[in-house]
């Protein structure tokens, strides 16, 4: 393409900007010009539509989207349509970038309308429990909308100001839903520029990395010849403290974020040591105890951090909070709480027990986009010690100029848009108590899905609903009777052929579109030494029912009876 | 507050969810009620607005925000307006969660419009010439409320299917634009789920962050009792090797997100080496080869990366990438070219020349929040060997399986929204052509302005613009007369003077808020000892004409007249 004839030096500063009648006048031309990239088009796609028609238009499609998307997607229920993945790839192997415009902005969304939403996967619907993914408030729409309309960047106060000082008070909003301190507490923190109560960041993965990453760095003190690993580096770390190893604690179900923090941050994963469960699923304690133990033996590991789960991914379960905050009191052992998915459970006054002795813990993992029910992509972590986000703090010249109240000095991510206005005006249009209606909404479901489980036959539990989170699996007549009279080497046999078995049902059921439930591993009981495939469903659409649930293992069992073996 | 009155087996099926009359009913009723969060309220809120005339109030609302909010900030120009940030903070220090609700929706989005938005930065002004953050199209806003609305997952295909398709594609428009494979190679990598053209990130710092994690885990093979750096840990890697210390290389003007990265992945932040620049602002070749000489001495110290900047956040100076590249290959070093900012020059025919030798890079970052003109937060990397993001893999039992085609298999982030979708959507819009003249607009009129700084008796220019950045100060008429008078020592002291002056300039001018450039440090020539303060100007908006930066000249010369000294 040839290089555009245009002098920035008089072209723009001859458009009126706000001159409704050159407007007008430039729309009528624009509706018979082609698609040709120019210098008018340039601006006014920064300004307004082309014209009124595609404005009526547009607005068309933006009720549906902000009001109605959730209808539309109704009618493509399920994760799988008729379109095969490969299939679907073969529509999208074109690698050029068009030169000319391609589209008018209408155009391009009744495309994504028509073509992408029908392909994409109904997350909304009451039938998709299989993951965290979820139906989310409409109103969450017009807020991202608003959100970016705004483009603040809250890395500093010079593109962010009043939502720089909007996050800090949310920060402490969920700081004092966490760890629960005195007026005096937060009246002298939750404006401070000078301390922390937490960080957005954009999801549970990054808040985990950033706990473990602030938990790592005060494990090494500085001594003579050394000033911090953040600065120095690993290695040297290791040396000046003369140690060989660095660990992190967390039972096997914790989720593979930390595993991933525990090779970025140097530790090594296999570093991330998986402490096995209990009979209630979560951290064995006295397994934990004698892990501890034999770690301190040598004097030259160092325990940089012990996990505790609070609604563990694969099935709900929380650790014992409160023994593990005390063990790490005892041991001087940082003691972070994966809340991701649990978090939001502190807001409802029946539930928030489940999660006591979190606020024993030295950081904290909330997601925004699980139980907060807001849109990808957004997590949170708070510290206990508004000072502990100084051990990764940084600065720049140009921003995050030192003693500024820039948010971006504390924070792995860089520049960040404004996630606590939409959790702020969440909360204030639901109350903590309708968040605390959708928890327990998920967890009384669960529960008496479970009961419907174990009512049937062909159905065994495999977890129980501490929150909205269960585990099951298809378990056929004769492979029943089978089991009840084998010895060990045919169970190994029998719960191998089960596992095909669910592993069928799961596919032929996703695959049929009517409905969504997710597969992993999990062991029967601690003893056992293999993990079984199990079906997994996370109930937190308010729209789900007991009836539905009752479908959806009808047709697990209609699928079940078309197999043959 | 009370646990609620409810019963999940049989209250919400008793919803009609698609009953008009039945829904009218309880609309009418609902707007009688105090705003208590009940569980018919809660069903609503995931369907549909209260009742028809808050649909009509939102409507009208959300037009403001999806065509007009613009025109509607640029009522309240500037960084800062008569309410000072202590003042601001007062209104800011309440820290509880409401248990009921406080506002309906619609008053909480008046909220916004009336008291958030005239106190956030109105980045979309003309006039906001300070930092990288700018207006952005009013379509970007649609399709982010698109893809809110869809709040697909691409962590995997169980919660995004088409849009996963879709980000490889997208992946591999943009890695043709960079390296200009031949076709077969993108017919055989584009869809292919074996291998990955790059990723999705939350922005310029993890990209950056995610290719430095990649060439640190490729500086360590497997040895005999080693197997990776990511399993083993830094320390083990370093033994396994028989290293001291692990560096990357970088001129002085590389983004602080680099040495956050060096922290963070271990290395530390003081083996970040900051290499002097030359007489343009660019890495010192002859600077660069004497310290990989000595680093290269003791045969201790392994070199990571070396990072090219194609646009450097201070200055938008390119480093001379295919002389880098040359050396990296020479050294069997990883290249890393952080492009945050200039990567979509390549999408202008007439500056894309400006980048050659980017195709030499193993890894490049390109933010999509910056010059591709997409809200927050969404950035890219790109690797150059489609096995590259092997080195960073993880695996869970419930998602991302081995052999799978989940996205989120090698990603530092966990949950992402598809930010590939807004992107492809805008290419299509504007075309590579559309993108071109938004980047020629920007680069000619600060070259414009260059002159005008020049031209003007008060100012001078301290870096030119190789892109749409430039640096310069303010200099008064009699210190400009003792500098060139002066020893070294008065040099030093008249620059100290000249610092707070064009301190004082910039935050007066900020405080007005009629205008808005940034300031930053620099040597004014290599071989200065000291750096100097100067004002710092980004011309991405295309909205900001020469009689702009006029006025924010001539406003910059009445300021000065009222210092005294």
């Amino acid at each position: 393409m040839a290089a555009p004839d245009m002098d920035p030096a008089n072209k723009p500063a001859s458009i009126p900007l706000h001159d409704p009648d050159t407007a007008a006048r430039q729309a009528d031309q624009t509706d018979k010009q082609a698609l040709i990239a120019d210098w008018q088009t340039l601006h006014r796609v920064f300004i307004r539509p082309e014209d009124e028609g595609s404005k009526q238009t547009l607005i068309k499609y933006m009720e549906q989207i902000l009001f109605g998307l959730h209808d539309f997607l109704n009618k493509h229920v399920g994760v799988t349509e008729e379109i095969s993945l490969a299939e679907l790839s073969r529509s999208y192997m074109d690698v050029e970038i068009n030169a000319e415009p391609q589209k008018k902005l209408a155009d391009v969304i009744e495309d994504i309308i028509t073509d992408i939403a029908p392909r994409a996967v109904n997350v909304a619907s009451p039938y998709f429990i299989g993951h965290m993914t979820s139906a989310i408030p409409f109103f969450m729409v017009h807020l991202k909308a608003i959100s970016a309309a705004l483009n603040q960047n809250v890395i500093k106060l010079e593109t962010s100001k009043v939502l720089s000082v909007l996050e800090k008070q949310v920060l402490a909003k969920m700081h004092k839903m966490i760890f629960r301190y005195d007026d005096a507490f937060y009246r002298e923190h939750v404006q401070n520029t000078r301390t922390a109560l937490g960080s957005f960041t954009t999801g549970g993965t990054t808040a985990n990395i950033t706990a473990l990453w602030v938990a790592r760095n005060k494990l090494f003190p500085p001594t003579q010849d050394f000033s911090s690993i953040e600065e120095d580096g690993f290695f040297a770390a290791m040396q000046a403290h003369d140690l060989d190893r660095v660990v992190i604690l967390v039972s096997k179900r914790g989720h593979f974020s930390l595993r991933k923090a525990g090779g970025l941050l140097g530790i090594g994963n296999r570093n991330v040591i998986a402490v096995d469960v209990d009979d209630n699923r979560s951290i064995d304690l006295e397994k934990l105890e004698a892990t501890i133990a034999a770690l301190k033996q040598d004097g030259r590991t160092r325990i940089a951090a012990l996990v505790g789960i609070a609604g563990a991914t694969e099935t709900g379960v929380i650790d014992p909070l409160p023994a593990l905050g005390n063990l790490c009191e005892r041991e001087g052992i940082h003691f972070h709480v994966d809340a991701a998915w649990g978090g939001p459970v502190l807001l409802s006054d029946k539930y928030s027990p489940l999660l006591a002795g979190i606020e024993k813990a030295d950081s904290v993992t909330i997601d925004c986009h699980k139980q907060f029910y807001m849109p990808m992509t957004a997590g949170m972590v708070y510290f206990k010690d508004p000072k502990a986000l100084d051990n990764i703090a940084y600065h720049a010249r140009y921003v995050n100029r030192k003693g500024s109240v820039d948010l971006g000095i504390k924070t792995l991510e860089g520049s960040r848009e404004s996630s606590s206005l939409i959790l702020d005006a969440a909360l204030k249009i639901m109350g903590a108590r309708g968040y605390g209606l959708m928890i327990e909404h998920g967890i009384e479901t669960a529960r008496i899905f479970a009961e419907k489980i174990k009512a049937r036959e062909l159905f065994d539990l495999v977890s129980d609903p501490t929150l909205n989170i269960l585990t099951y699996r298809v378990m056929p007549r004769d492979i029943r009777e089978k089991l009840a009279a084998a010895d060990s080497g045919e169970i190994a046999a029998l719960n191998r052929f089960l596992d095909e078995i669910n592993k069928s049902i799961q596919r032929i059921q996703r695959e049929a579109g009517n409905s969504f439930v997710s597969r992993t591993r999990l062991r029967l009981s601690p003893s056992d030494p293999y993990n079984v495939v199990v079906l997994r469903t996370v109930i937190m659409n308010p729209m789900t029912t007991p009836d539905i649930l009752d479908e959806i293992l009808d047709e697990q069992e209609m699928i079940l009876s078309t197999l043959s073996w």
